[in-house]
């Protein structure tokens, strides 16, 4: 039976743009399970609330229900231990310090670049919540937060350089093959891709080569989901 | 019969304090070797002219010379596989964007803020070559490279945030246990703390918990080098 993977989802029902989400169905289709997603908003809590909170990814395998998007991963890596998303322990270990750099400074260098875009891209009936509790949370309009693209874009491409450099030198975070460090970092890009006409790389950056192969990987499943070219 | 390590010192031969030796230094040390450190300074080429280049750490293993603290890890490793500095090419692979953060984010914050210590703690005789060659990569004097220091302290705290999120959540980078991740981020710290009198981190900062750990370990051996009560 395929596990089921609530996926916050745009006006458009096909449009997926969450970067936790992305990171579990890059991890879903890596252990080579079935998926079968459900689009959710972000007003939709009583379609999550047998989980009891109201944030996605939620997944539900059989009758185990399991939310957040690390103890997915740990969820997948003891339930099926084929294919490890992290192989050990220490791998774990390293590979959180790679998702608190994507947390605490990929993710809010995208956001200042597109959160308009997400918001325009949204149900109806998402867009006063999300504009209301991200006006709160950033202090300022959404509009203000993303002002002046173009001169941010310089910034946000220079403060990819740990990741620049770690992929001119190997393929994948993971090394010769995409682990869960990979998923983790390519949601951010992912996010934008599905959301933003913005070109957040250039195309001789060797983040853009790793992002492609990962377009790619697994019969292309990121790269055709509905998005811009990038 | 114990590993040679060439180590830069200061005018004070035993005030050694670059983040690279460090590296080098932790790591024989994790292994359990038997270490005997050579101070050198900048200028002392010929002394490891030997070793085809011009840089430490070098370490001499019997027959076998070895230079750059990756290579040198990566031999350790090999070559006596017990109590791995990394596990396995994954880890090893996920190290490396850790490395990759802490060459261009942590060592040009510190950097910054260090500089002139690092020049006032030089030998006489290497004084000239360090001040010449810095300020020709930098563009502008030591002390210009270095000026208003309490301002730019606020930034580089701020820089640190995802190694923070990481301590927070785990007593070190690689998990319950230090590995050579750890090793490669404390010698930047372990740099500064030689060096300068500047108190890089509020007391209260997991980040400096993280540290005293480390300064802990080995007996101490990182505590007891000659630097600044930090």
């Amino acid at each position: 039976m395929a596990i089921t993977l609530y996926d916050l989802a745009g006006a458009e029902a096909d449009r997926r743009f969450s970067p936790f989400c992305w990171r579990s169905r890059m991890a879903l289709t890596h252990k080579g399970l079935a998926v079968e997603t459900v689009p959710w908003r972000f007003t939709d809590t009583h379609a999550i609330a047998f989980s009891g909170q109201s944030k996605v990814p939620v997944i539900v395998d059989g009758g185990k229900t399991v939310f957040d998007s690390w103890t997915i991963a740990d969820y997948l890596d003891a339930t099926y231990p084929e294919r490890p998303l992290l192989a050990s322990k220490r791998e774990r270990a390293l590979a959180k310090f790679i998702g608190n750099w994507t947390d605490t400074v990929l993710h809010p260098g995208v956001a200042r670049l597109i959160m308009v875009d997400v918001f325009e891209h949204l149900d109806e009936k998402d867009k006063p919540y999300f504009r209301q509790s991200r006006e709160q949370r950033f202090g300022v309009t959404l509009e203000a937060f993303c002002a002046d693209r173009d001169s941010k874009l310089a910034a946000f491409r220079q403060s990819l350089t740990p990741l620049r450099a770690t992929l001119q030198a190997q393929p994948y975070l993971g090394g010769e093959a995409a682990d869960y460090a990979d998923y983790i970092v390519f949601g951010g890009f992912q996010w934008a891709r599905c959301i933003s006409k913005l070109q957040l790389l250039a195309p001789d950056d060797p983040v853009a080569a790793w992002r492609n192969r990962l377009l790619e990987a697994f019969d292309g499943l990121a790269g055709r989901a509905k998005g811009y070219p990038c």
